[in-house]
């Protein structure tokens, strides 16, 4: 894992000056396989997302966001499994023309985030890439054998909760793709500010209790994200538009528009469901826990607006692509 | 891990179908992330390698040994630990313009690797590129809880083997940079016969007998790779030229060059040291295992030709740049 061409050195020595031995590894970078213990009795979780410049993110953004963002994805990933993270590996491809400066603060946002949640950078590759930054990471995490909370749980009847507030990475980002003179500053400005937290305490809390049937993440917006779990569960589902807790939007001291909260991503919230028996406390961890709806047994999804019922597609995230 | 625009739709959907439950695998592809079962008193292996076009293959290589090779990094990294293979994940981006064939080629080169060794394809991530190609392999491994084989054990006196033949990757792509006309086809028929193997089977017999000190897999070139051992371990090592299994060069039925053995990369085949009272045969699982020198209490690195001694740099292999 450690080999790399001579101009990659440089990179990777800071890399190994960051990474902390968390308990869980015994061998970091610097041999041919990283080693982890897993506590006894757990399973082994693993997820990989792949960040990729002019597609997840654009090099005129906040570097140490980008970073943060990057990791966010992969924490986001084991907290919707209810299971714990052990480590974190990243892969990174970097062109000669990005400055070093760029890639230290790209790597400071991520550590802050690895810092934050004590999950160790235990190794990863370094790659020169022949053009931008392309970023792959993985994290492993834990979880109590048969314990992980899958998509594909989720029972007609059971109501459809959310955590935190939607809609404020994808009007930030909205704001970026359609940049005004002297707008520029003020939105990078706030989506610095918007730092998606993954929600390892929640799903923990909820895995704990065996409280949720069926859990994903918010990454790719919840129209699409709730068809994740409808189709693996081969179900369907009812939301409240009224319901949906939507998030400050920008400088206008409004909330987003309904559709930024139906179909923006990168909220890195939980979506979960649970049996209508249970009685769920209005904060978990501190955050605020919605019930938007309910799970049906006639499939596709529906929103209801004033007590009319429409059609809801998966409308998605499409994510930033250049050139659009 | 599952969340990808719709244009990938299609490349997750062979993924998902070549996709086989191996009896690690809990939970694959289709959630947020895999669960994995690790055997009982274990501990996990993660190895993660980027591979980029132009910069480790060209898209005109053959697409099988591109996968194939991609996948080949990883599991001889879990080799080079004494470990098993659990399971592999992909992270793939692709730009438009690469034709389906090439991906469905390159998976199957990757696919076939896979299956040879029963790891299951668990999951992985897809995305747009913007530029080429970028794979990025995960393989997970286990092996018995403090039994892993480390770069860091060498000691004074210990001998210095390794498996197979070496310089046969780098022969063929030194053909592949100086093409000539007429050469091109048959430079990528040597190059399709030479599928690198990983050395799992050899790995676990050092590992269950307790032989091998040290060991790291020949990725950058002995040279380089022997520099790491040097370097964990604090230690030299003395190298006698005469000693080193060189294969046989493409075509002309010659051996390669010292050059070429020595620096050349992509052999993955396996270095190990082992303590001199140890009896090794001169074959292990069908592949022979030659000693080629030992380990020095003073530092550095020397080889040794016909009684004369001169240093031994990491030249180490550069890996093919666009470009050059």
């Amino acid at each position: 894992v450690i080999s790399m061409p001579v101009s990659e050195r440089k990179l990777i020595e800071r890399i190994r000056r960051s990474v902390r031995g968390g308990a869980s590894v015994v061998t970091g970078i610097g041999d041919d396989s990283a080693v982890l213990r897993v506590p006894p009795g757990n399973e082994v979780l693993v997820t990989t997302d792949f960040s990729i410049e002019n597609v997840h993110f654009r090099r005129d953004w906040p570097a140490e966001l980008v970073g943060w963002r990057c990791l966010t994805r992969g924490l986001s990933d084991v907290a919707a499994m209810g299971g714990e993270p052990l480590a974190v590996f990243l892969s990174l491809a970097i062109a000669k023309d990005v400055p070093q400066k760029w890639v230290d603060r790209f790597l400071n946002g991520l550590l802050d985030l690895a810092k934050e949640f004590k999950v160790p950078l235990a190794g990863g590759d370094t790659a020169q890439s022949t053009a931008g930054v392309q970023a792959d990471i993985v994290v492993i995490g834990s979880v109590p054998k048969g314990e992980a909370i899958l998509r594909s749980g989720a029972n007609p009847g059971d109501l459809i909760y959310v955590t935190g507030h939607l809609g404020a990475a994808a009007d930030a980002l909205a704001r970026l793709k359609l940049p005004k003179p002297g707008r520029a500053k003020r939105v990078s400005a706030q989506l610095s500010r918007h730092r998606p937290v993954p929600r390892i305490a929640i799903g923990r809390w909820l895995r704990q209790r065996g409280i949720a049937s069926a859990m994903i993440d918010l990454s790719d917006g919840l129209s699409t994200d709730l068809s994740h779990i409808c189709e693996e569960s081969r179900v369907g589902a009812e939301i409240e538009a009224g319901a949906i807790p939507r998030a400050q939007g920008g400088t206008q001291k409004t909330l987003v528009a309904l559709e930024l909260a139906l179909h923006g991503g990168d909220d890195y919230e939980l979506l979960f469901t649970s049996d209508p028996s249970v009685l769920l406390p209005s904060k978990v961890a501190g955050v605020g826990v919605t019930r938007i709806g309910r799970i049906t047994k006639s499939r596709g999804m529906r929103l209801l607006t004033n007590g009319r019922a429409r059609r809801l597609q998966a409308g998605g995230w499409e994510h930033f692509r250049g050139g659009k």
